[in-house]
């Protein structure tokens, strides 16, 4: 009796008693029926509900800043099994590149902005927002402790913690001052707030046309307005009456430190600005009208081509924008502005009326107390290792400005890469055995591609020929300290990535992709070989894809290199940098709003009203 | 010798001299050429030029304000014998009606502004405009001391002293919160800060249309947008985990306090964001939103026809909006708004999480001073007389909210009246001689006309007729007792204006035409009879023309009430609404922008990012 299967007692049950047969007939249809009811009516709940009805529990991953970086892993994110929380002091994210115009009312800052809500809205993850700043990272708890930032409403502050499994940092980093006195109470602020691409999905659609020049010192929205409104402000006050003319003139004294792309597109925009609409509305103070950029190096726009430099400066010298180069800003007053020279180290004092800092970025607090937490001390920003995970930490990530690759050097794994390439154990490595593992090295370390590339060797034979003498090719064997020869200069093309939302983009983008499929991978691994352990990375490391830049220059003429040393100056790059920035912006909405914005402008030109 | 006339002199010098006549001759034309080439290049400055070459010096006007009575006089003003000086703490002109759009993000802030610089540039009338705060009006030494409020900049403020010829006071008032505590700490304002039409030359093309509903309470701008973002902030507060449900209703609770057109039109706006566009963003918080209008008096919009009221009502009920009538504000604390409900005293506490207040309007600090340096205390504005001139003070106006005209009785006038109309000196006055100056009665005071016209006299004689008895028309002769029996009842007729846009702009474009004329009306007086003394008045006195309001109750309903108790409600008085106030903005540029706005928020809805 026992050796009964279920199928037997069941169909003999049904011969038994045939009421029972109905009864389960009328249960099954109705019960199919119920199921299938509550089925149609959950199927909005499902991904929600299945997991805990799998008995899996979905992995919450925390997200910090809804940057560039934050929100292009929010957009490319679409594997349903995380649950995402995302932290972040402001709702939205801002479309960065365009921050110079808003300065200037060329576009309006609504027009840049899109809520975080609308852009996590229709995705097949769950995604919580929550509107607060976070004030501390517990790593080795996992919890970040948060606060919400609302001081427009009249109750207190509401602190609360959040767990996580997956942590993504993306807080991206505040201006740097350089310790100069009387900065921080004195200038006005171009500086990098957010960092990652929303574009997303559509990134892979049209790379080829994707540039984010000024992000690197792009202002935050409120920096932006407020920048807006003390221009038009010192108008204003320059055309009071009883004003001395030297008083007038410090007034309208606008000084911009710092010639890098942002710098020198605001000082563009600002000159702009004034002489195509201020003044004709303030014609009486427009002799004492003065823009004055400062940079410490010998050029402006130095990470350009020379070409867009010297264009530039004389454009500059044109336009009556007063660049001093080699000028180290040494002190800030509430009236004077006090420069050294580099070279002759003579010190000079100018007054001015409005202060533009636009000069490199430094870390937030809250990122320096984890630094110190997790013994990343003197340190700019996190250090990750090439698959953006934080060093010493489990399970965090970091991305955009407020991280750097500490990309790892070959000659430090060199004796593990000699041993894995040297399969037979012999002690040498012949070429072929070499060239079993290079596309490994290459993509484990991306400074031996580049050296490859910079040298002209087209084949890796020909780096080790230069190291052993002209021997024939095949028959070449190096021991270990021939390798270590060979390969001594490989780790010079080291460098680090620019704080660019282009860079913010590329790494969300990228780390969306690890985690939608993170599991996949975990099986079957698709990275390099792992020199200094066994098997395989899970996944390729992050590989930067520089795309170009642009500098607008003012007065309908932009500067754009592309890769290749391709280099374009004029209006033809100016429309080009419209219709770029137009297709990368991050909706449909405010892809029209910029539009009719730029309409506007045209029409109408930019606003002066004090608002 | 000494006889020798200038002339004779010339011409023997001339026949002496033959070489100087050709001198003379040269010297003549190329003079005549440099005094021609100076003229043609002056001519820009011809008119500040020409009073100090013809030694008339030009009246000083001081404009205080640039909101609908200070911009609708200058738009108007076309003299170009007066000096200009316009004072106002914003350079902008804001078009009020739209705030409450603003408030909600329908109409984005910067659409709405016009720079003042922008609207009087093109006149020919010399205008100067300083952006600053009159603080002391100073009437016996015909000055003004200014401040320059610019906090943005980092020098201190400013000061400097104008002095007038004429003084046009048009500083609007400020929210009048009625000594309530806790509110000036706790609550938002809808209040008034601007006064008088832009629309300046436009107005007398179009006056059908012109209506202009809500400027009674309309917020400045920067308290539009502060409310936008505290709505916005709300909703991410009560997003925040960790929240019990009581605290999550309570911060979705919006409270409007104030039944009149502003206080509707926010609470229907509120209501419209949160159904059509914030629900979707935040649908786990929905069912936690109330939204309450509370009401001292019996109805809301109680100026309205009942119509109107009873539609408003029905709607805000259907909708889910609380209307509490009856209810007096007595007290607001951090958390909780306490009211008196009236007739039975009761009163209750409700927690809230955002409190606007939109009731009425109070007086200025610095109107206030002046009222006491000039000896009118106890009043809510400053008191002028019908032809907006302050009393007590020469050559000072004010008109717009800071201001009530204080319409002069029949009664106090009477004795004047009948000695004026009773040429024969004979102690009565027959209907003959009583129709020669009913005229001038009517236009001096409006109440009279009011009284026939409501009383359906079309005959003075009907008037007298009543009170003398049944009596041959023509044959009635009254004395002094009869007349003023007779005119007994006038002055019940008498009434305030109401504070609105559409009375501060009538206001302004009516100062502006006394000011265009008032050389050519001083020495040919077009105004009334002057009764207590002799000769005419110079002008008309002003006089308000109604020309309906609109109620804008949300879902694309509106209710309008125009002039002949012509009512319309529905989506038909919407799109009359988008029109009127469409033609009536201030510039093709915010025209544009407006209806752009519109058309954007058709499209993509309301933004909800939190800037």
């Amino acid at each position: 009796m026992r050796s009964f299967t279920f199928y037997e007692r069941f169909s003999r049950a049904f011969h038994d008693y045939p009421s029972l047969s109905k009864l389960i007939i009328i249960s099954t249809v109705s019960g199919g029926g119920l199921i299938a009811y509550s089925e149609a009516n959950a199927s909005s709940d499902a991904y929600k509900a299945a997991p805990m009805e799998t008995g899996i529990k979905k992995k919450k991953v925390v997200v910090l800043g809804t940057g560039w970086a934050g929100t292009s892993f929010l957009k490319s994110l679409n594997n349903p099994s995380y649950d995402v929380q995302v932290i972040s002091p402001r709702n939205y994210f801002a479309f960065t590149p365009l921050l110079p115009s808003v300065t200037c009312g060329t576009v309006e800052a609504r027009s840049i902005v899109e809520p975080v809500r609308n852009i996590v809205r229709k995705k097949n993850v769950d995604v919580s927002f929550w509107e607060a700043e976070c004030f501390k990272i517990d790593a080795q708890n996992k919890k970040v402790y948060c606060r919400s930032n609302q001081n427009t409403s009249v109750n207190g502050n509401k602190e609360f913690a959040v767990d996580y499994d997956y942590l993504v940092i993306a807080m991206g980093a505040r201006p740097n001052t350089f310790n100069t006195p009387g900065v921080e109470e004195n200038c006005h602020f171009l500086k990098v707030i957010f960092l990652a691409s929303p574009v997303g999905s559509c990134l892979a659609v049209s790379l080829c046309t994707y540039y984010f020049p000024n992000c690197k010192t792009a202002s935050s929205l409120e920096d932006a307005q407020r920048i807006r409104r003390t221009v038009i402000d010192s108008f204003e006050k320059a055309s009071l009456p009883d004003l001395s003319d030297e008083e007038r003139k410090r007034i309208l004294h606008f000084v911009v430190v710092g010639g890098g792309p942002t710098g020198v597109e605001f000082a563009a925009e600002l000159h702009d600005f004034v002489t195509e609409d201020l003044v004709k509305l303030y014609p009486m103070v427009k002799e004492s009208v003065k823009i004055t950029l400062l940079e410490a190096a010998d050029h402006i726009l130095n990470m350009f081509d020379q070409r867009i430099t010297v264009f530039a400066e004389d454009k500059f010298q044109r336009d009556g924008i007063d660049v001093k180069l080699g000028s180290m800003v040494v002190k800030v007053t509430d009236k004077e502005i006090s420069t050294k020279v580099r070279g002759n180290g003579e010190t000079n004092s100018m007054p001015y009326g409005m202060v533009v800092w636009s000069t490199g970025i430094g870390t937030r607090p809250i990122v320096k107390d984890f630094m110190k937490q997790i013994g990343q001390t003197n340190r700019r920003a996190l250090a990750t290792d090439e698959w953006l995970r934080v060093e010493g930490c489990d399970n965090v990530y970091a991305l955009g400005d407020c991280a750097t690759i500490n990309q790892r050097r070959v000659m430090e794994d060199i004796a593990a890469i000699f041993s894995k390439a040297d399969k037979d154990n012999s002690g040498t490595l012949t070429v072929k055995e070499f060239q079993e593992v290079i596309k490994d090295i290459c993509e484990r370390y991306p400074q031996m591609e580049l050296y490859l590339k910079n040298k002209k060797m087209g084949n890796i034979a020909d780096m080790l020929k230069e190291a052993k003498g002209d021997v024939a090719k095949e028959a070449i064997e190096l021991n270990i300290e021939e390798f270590k020869k060979a390969l001594s200069e490989v780790d010079t093309q080291m460098k680090n990535l620019p704080a660019t939302a282009q860079v913010a983009a590329q790494q969300g983008v990228y780390l969306a992709k690890c985690f939608n499929r993170m599991e996949e991978c975990e099986r079957n691994p698709e990275g390099p070989l792992r020199f200094r352990g066994s098997g395989r990375h899970r996944f390729q490391p992050f590989r930067y894809k520089h795309l170009g830049q642009f500098a607008p220059l003012g007065g309908e003429q932009t500067a754009a290199q592309l890769p290749g040393d391709w280099v374009s100056i004029g209006q033809s790059s100016q429309w080009l940098w419209y219709s770029v920035y137009a297709s990368k912006l991050v909706s449909w909405r405010t892809r029209t709003l910029v539009i009719t914005d730029w309409m506007r402008r045209f029409v109408f030109g930019r606003d002066s009203s004090g608002i």
